[in-house]
């Protein structure tokens, strides 16, 4: 049986059909349209769900399942809440998807479900456990336990980002001080970087960023690192020490098999795993005994659609 | 049928038989002795258990099963590791006790097992979930999820106490700066009050403790602060936000149905108790969705039977 996987974005909603193999078989998106009434966005997903079914050469009767991960917090009672990017707030999502279908509707934080997707058919398939990490604007996660999503007894859980690090540091969007994504996001990069970039004005960040500070990214930091710019080794060096201690944390308090890095800056590849892999084990307390390997998400973008096709 | 528990301490070794309402039937201890070889240790273990079966009135086949709580690392294999209070390491327990009984031998941390005993037995008994945190000389902890012990794929999890709280932070015991338990343990308490001792000679904080503030202990810092002695009350409000922070930090990555409080400083009660509920909301994400209710353990040194009695 093939299943329905969306993925919902703040920008646009990817729907796609997926088989058995974990492969996508047809694809279709539609734009997210947030100043319609919610029941009508959810009967544009409704009918994109038709489209792509039809392109992937079935009937609606042949989907075992439909599946959404979102960017918000998913209740079991199929509401869903905090989800900003949409505008929903406790709104019914699963009981207005029943409108339309038959099938089992399941819904789930996206980081969630990217870690799920990693954990059955990406880089951590064929383990037990998993944390996902994704390193982005924010830090998001997703903890995978005995093969099923994590999310907290409430719902409220696999929020890696709100983890406290520094007491008492940098003001975090949430409201509090010296939250993990603070220190270990690409907003922590940018932020390390302009400080750098601002105090040496001859280094090579300095000139990425065409000696505008406040234009740097984090790509700049992580290039201008790999070119041998003192500066930005310097800044990019104290975010892989940030980054390592909150994977060591996270190992010391969970333990699971594996550590899975994904989002944009884990684009840098063998230039952000390597020097992590080494750092971060004189961060655990019992490093002389086996500890969970890391590794990068392979799934990329289509994470969002396979995981959400594999909620259960 | 009836269970054997086994507490093993540094100083003695508590063994009792347990029924099926966790109750203690017997009772007998021994002292702890680290001079004699391994195999005679579990010897004198062995030993103490057919006494205390025999004391129950009970041959020893009608025990289902033997577990020992340890203060170290309990592998899946059997094998105990970093076990410093025993000096063990690496050695086989479980093949030892095979030696002396047919019966399946289980083992894990303390703190998982004490986090066990409450789960089944004491105050979060009913309970899917939840993680216990025992605040004395340093941080233990124990994950309870979907009714069992979580202690992470390699066996090194549930070290809350290693968590990083504030990068560069107080020097660890176990290597690394900023650990969680020097910011929420009778230790950080002791340390705190003796600078507050230090610069305010004229506090009841300095008279607790005869004008001498290395005689410090939590317990004159946490009356000094029940009775209204401004530094007293200082440092014990700073220590009740930093574990608010880090019972938040728990609650935003793992959201367990409850946490449990235990361990020396949980003896201060509802003065504990009371500030920490109140303050730890604010550290939440989404703090106005159900959350954790946080609760003092009650099983107190019979934890360590119970729990380990019930390993399965």
């Amino acid at each position: 049986m093939k299943r329905i996987g969306i993925d919902v974005g703040g920008t646009g909603i990817q729907i796609g059909v997926v088989d058995e193999s974990y492969r996508i078989l047809a694809e279709e998106s539609i734009p997210t349209q947030t100043l319609i009434p919610f029941p009508e966005q959810i009967r544009a997903m409704a009918d994109c769900i038709c489209k792509v079914t039809e392109k992937a050469g079935l009937k609606t009767d042949e989907i075992e399942s439909i599946g959404a991960g979102i960017p918000g917090i998913a209740l079991d009672d199929g509401t869903v809440d905090k989800c900003t990017n949409m505008g929903w707030d406790h709104v019914p999502f699963r009981a207005e998807f029943r409108k339309y279908f038959k099938q089992p509707v399941y819904i789930d934080n996206d980081a969630n479900v990217a870690a799920l997707a990693e954990s059955v058919a990406g880089i951590s398939a064929g383990t037990s456990s998993s944390v996902f990490i994704t390193i982005g604007t924010g830090i998001g996660s997703g903890i995978i336990l005995n093969g099923k999503i994590w999310k907290g007894f409430h719902g409220i859980g696999a929020e890696l980002g709100h983890v406290i690090m520094r007491l008492d540091g940098e003001p975090c969007s949430c409201g509090n001080r010296g939250c993990l994504e603070r220190y270990c996001s690409a907003t922590a990069i940018i932020r390390m970087g302009r400080e750098a970039a601002l105090k040496h004005s001859d280094s090579m960040l300095n000139r990425f960023c065409g000696n505008d500070p406040q234009k740097i990214n984090a790509k700049m930091v992580i290039d201008a690192a790999r070119q041998g710019d003192p500066a930005g080794q310097k800044v990019y060096g104290t975010f892989i020490e940030y980054l390592s201690q909150a994977i060591a944390s996270v190992v010391n308090l969970l333990d699971p098999e594996i550590i899975v890095l994904g989002g944009g800056v884990s684009k840098a590849g063998s230039f952000l795993l390597d020097p992590v892999r080494e750092r971060y084990k004189q961060y655990i307390v019992f490093n002389d005994l086996p500890i969970p390997d890391i590794k990068l998400a392979i799934l990329g973008s289509e994470a969002g659609i396979i995981g959400a096709a594999m909620l259960s």
